[in-house]
């Protein structure tokens, strides 16, 4: 299991996220939380590509603070709609904006995950769909109104009042959540 | 959304499942928490039929003890693999045999709700597909040392360690910790 093959491991999770720091603590992970200074850029419309270059950067970016036995952790989550990108959104308009879009409809989560140990970065990704009950206009008020949507790829969370909208999920619930936890552990048994 | 539904109500969680109060704290649901006192027979091989009569039982025990304006919520969990239905583990030897059995295989979640108000009974149920991944007896053991299988269904817990076993979900996620959300808010619609 994940907190045995990384026991006597130094575990630094390259985020701010409050929901990673989360997903640490149920897999009994213990690690330090030190986020990367990293301007997430557009470079690309491919979610796959987006959010592995993200994780990557990240990763790279804290684990050159630390020595190289140190298992670093970047994580990068998005939220693709027929084809945009959806981000954390700038304002509560935008959050709006994202979950007029997003309701009675599917979309896709996508997160990437790099690890950086012993000088080289492995990285791999999981992607999930879901399918959002329809939402009336005071439903996407009121739900602005708990604060909730802003600081979320897609404005909404799913581990919070956002999960009564949530019709269908098909695929990884955690890495909707932002960190997809099998994928982690996959990744994890071929680097050690 | 569910908590301006439930604003000025009375409502009595009829479960003693630390899961389900998580679940309600997450949706901003304040409820006493009274955990009924029933004994949980299977009376029939159909999950459906269980989990709904169940749920039922412990609703209508609580709500004897309430007025008829307050919202009694029951619900009852199991996990139902190749026709046969898993429990809570009775030890450690059913555990292990329990995760063998889910190993490298997809299984359903179903999790009936039942609400007393205003004298009558109103119940749902959710069933969610959920796919293992293949476990070694080394995890089955490591696992079971974590005590983390011991009290719920199908010996394993999917917002703790139990989350790395999963290798897809599709459904509803928060059926499979033991209430479905987005069935709740239907049911609470029809009913208020």
């Amino acid at each position: 299991m994940i907190h045995s093959l990384l026991k006597n491991k130094k575990i630094i999770l390259a985020s701010a996220s409050p929901r990673r720091r989360e997903i640490f603590n149920l897999l009994g992970i213990k690690a330090l939380q030190e986020p990367a200074a990293i301007a997430e850029t557009i470079f690309t419309q491919n979610p796959r590509k987006l959010v592995k270059t993200h994780a990557r950067n990240k990763a790279k970016e804290v684990a050159r603070k630390y020595g190289s036995e140190c298992l670093v952790v970047g994580s990068d989550t998005i939220v693709y709609h027929r084809g945009k990108i959806l981000f954390k959104p700038k304002d509560k308009y935008e959050a709006a904006d994202f979950l007029c879009r997003l309701s009675n409809d599917y979309h896709y989560v996508y997160t990437g995950i790099a690890i950086c140990y012993k000088n080289k970065v492995f990285t791999t990704y999981e992607k999930t769909k879901v399918e959002f009950k329809h939402l009336t206009a005071e439903e996407i008020e009121e739900y602005i109104k708990t604060g909730e949507p802003m600081d979320k790829a897609g404005a909404y969370g799913i581990q919070g009042y956002g999960s009564q909208f949530i019709r269908k999920l098909n695929g990884c619930y955690f890495n909707v959540m932002g960190f997809p936890i099998t994928k982690f552990y996959e990744l994890l048994k071929e680097i050690l």
